[in-house]
């Protein structure tokens, strides 16, 4: 196994204790062997990192990589419209390799700016190349294909037979759950109840439980979303999800935005998930959750930067500074200060998945996942005396990342992505859109 | 005089068609001297700019230099606190040496991130260490020391005699005002009404008409603000600025966030001039300004970051995003497009300052303030048939600044500073933020 020893960090543990260390990582295979004050070993590789700042590498709950090629294309829409009118009809248009470029794409962006697991939905079909991709790339991705078998104004490229949805996602789950190392794994994705027969949904539930997986899907994002649902199944939101045996611990809701106390009450007690994406929920003119009440009632809330229409970055510390900054002028300035903002972008994460105990935090044990910055600059300055958690989470950038270690493999250095041919990457990305937008 | 070719980039000019062209720039001098396809013509520098994309550089109308070295150390908190617990006693420990390096670090981040005008609000004591570093760093300025000779809670070293505070104003003006071939200008800046008295307001009245320059002061940013000002001068903030005669179109306002619809009226009436702080009011908590009433009422409106230790960065990528996303969620997706946004950011600033007709957009016979944007990245990809303000506003970062000029200089290049030497920069704002705490 190679080991890769990383000298003189100043590291943010993100462990219980919030710990801040100066001290070597010394990483065997894919995980954090030791970790301590001038570490005398052997390693394959070392990295002198005096002067940066070590991080656990960002973990984002809620993208949908097969939509980084449309980034632009949905500007100034609210959430139905934006679906029906421009993201359905381009996700329909999709190929093999337009799905596999828009991931590469998203990856790239992702990796360049800190973060190493995601919690990715993909579209109806060609969802293959998008594992494709998670795999080549080298990210941490639970992924999944989306699951959609009812309701108006969905292309009929995008409608699908109930039971045809249960089967590939079987099959895609049978090929790609546990693959590269079990860095990859799968994840069912009902789109939302609005797309969904409860027929669905209940095959779903059971074979989520059958498997063993994680069920990622969106609700109570949007108000007109809410009374569609309201109006066809005769509840709200997450009761409808309790009442058909959904709201259980391995269910992660995106969004939540517009949840009633009976929701949050049904949330907290099944051991719900949730994801917060405040670039997104403001872009699309959805509303703000109400992060404080969630994570006071203990509720495990991951970040996420959703997809590239709707944000339009997949940065993570663009996220992290909105979801401090419209708490702040909702709550009071004391209100989701920058260690509990970044704890939620880390460890808040891995909770949401269920990986705690795995990625989230430098530790002895945990994988390898983790970023280095370099905070030499105007941007970030002065550095004599500073809080280091205000100085990543409110002043710090994506183009500080300097070095990204995912699963113990280094995917970035001195800012460049190595896992990715990124001229290759961004030529091929015009030429499949361009394609794409005359199959529409 | 110098002349400079810039060739081939896709031009964001900004002028009131908002056109976008492919085209080549004849820089003489400081001005912008000929655009046009192929030009042909002698230049003693060529920029080759193929694949780039031009845009004036970004007019920020609200800043305070003096405070970037205070980055970090004020996190959390509501404004009169912030000012007083921390802002005001960190502002009274200020020397010649700390108020020069804090510029510099301010300058720097502003350089590299597209800025090339600010609106800047120095402190009490040392303003030539601030109009120093202005001038050997190139950027284009309009700057003058903070004037308070009022107010409970305010550092002895703070405290200003009211005609000694005019007359050093003056001082400074004669010194600074056109200086550096009219890059810098002077403009009064008495804080705010809380910390002036009627006889200070009425000074700086007369001398600001009789020198013919601007006003630049703080109001209705703070319920608690307006509450003392309603208390102390028996009306709201705008209402007394009117009675008293200082609302005339050389005031410029920052904040203006809890304006009544009396005080909006007599804004447009008298001419005054408003500058939105979006990442500064949701940090403090100080609420969110209705921008689009303040634009649809046709009042002149630009932005700025304010103080690092209330933003935490100086970047106007990162405040016209803000300003897009928060009143998309108050107001709905369609308000506050990316063009109207870029607006604010060029020639809305530009008009704030009352120098439209010498910056704020690309067009011949105007200042050569500009900078070009390399997007070849991940984050602002697909290229092909994009929208370029939607790739600037809601795509593109601070990094992506890879040439800045300013008044015909190019004072960045390939992505680093000319004018300042950052690594000695950054450890002697380290030093002498160091020194200043002990002075405390």
């Amino acid at each position: 196994m190679t080991t890769t020893l990383i000298r003189g960090a100043v590291i943010l543990t993100m462990n219980a204790a919030d710990d801040i260390l100066e001290a070597d990582v010394l990483i065997i295979g894919n995980r954090i062997s030791e970790i301590g004050k001038d570490l005398k070993c052997h390693a394959d590789r070392i990295i002198e990192a005096g002067g940066k700042v070590m991080l656990p590498g960002f973990v984002q709950t809620h993208i949908h990589l097969c939509q980084t090629l449309f980034r632009g294309r949905a500007d100034d829409m609210e959430l139905i419209d934006w679906l029906r009118k421009r993201i359905w009809p381009l996700e329909a248009a999709h190929n093999e390799e337009s799905i596999y470029y828009s991931a590469m794409l998203g990856i790239g962006e992702l990796i360049r700016s800190g973060t190493t697991t995601i919690l990715d939905m993909e579209t109806v079909h060609h969802t293959n190349s998008a594992f494709q991709a998670i795999e080549q790339s080298g990210i941490r991705a639970i992924s999944g294909k989306v699951m959609m078998d009812y309701g108006t104004e969905v292309p009929l490229a995008l409608q699908e037979n109930t039971q045809r949805s249960l089967a590939e996602s079987v099959e895609l789950l049978e090929k790609w759950h546990g693959a590269a190392n079990g860095r990859i794994e799968y994840a069912f994705c009902p789109r939302f109840v609005v797309s969904c027969t409860e027929e669905l949904l209940i095959g779903v539930r059971d074979l989520a439980e059958r498997y063993g997986v994680k069920i990622h899907t969106h609700a109570s994002e949007n108000r007109e979303e809410i009374a569609i649902v309201e109006a066809e199944r005769g509840m709200r939101n997450v009761v409808y999800l309790d009442h058909i045996g959904l709201a259980k611990p391995n269910l992660i809701l995106a969004h939540s935005i517009w949840l009633d106390d009976e929701e949050k009450r049904i949330i907290k007690d099944r051991g719900v998930k949730l994801t917060h994406c405040p670039g997104s929920n403001l872009k699309l003119s959805s509303g703000i959750a109400d992060i404080p009440d969630l994570l006071a009632r203990g509720i495990p809330v991951g970040i996420g930067a959703d997809g590239a229409p709707c944000n339009n970055n997949l940065d993570m510390f663009q996220e992290m500074r909105l979801t401090a900054y419209i708490q702040k002028v909702k709550h009071g300035p004391a209100v989701m200060n920058a260690r509990s903002v970044l704890r939620m972008a880390t460890m808040g994460g891995a909770e949401v998945l269920g990986m705690e105990d795995r990625i989230g935090s430098i530790e002895v044990g945990k994988l390898a996942d983790l970023q280095l910055l370099d905070l030499e600059d105007f941007h970030v300055y002065p550095s004599y005396d500073a809080d280091w958690f205000s100085r990543v989470v409110y002043a710090a950038t994506r183009g500080d990342v300097d070095t990204v270690i995912i699963d113990g493999e280094i995917v970035m250095e001195a800012k460049a992505v190595k896992t990715i041919d990124k001229a290759r990457v961004l030529n091929e990305a015009d030429r499949v859109l361009r394609d794409l937008l005359t199959r529409i």
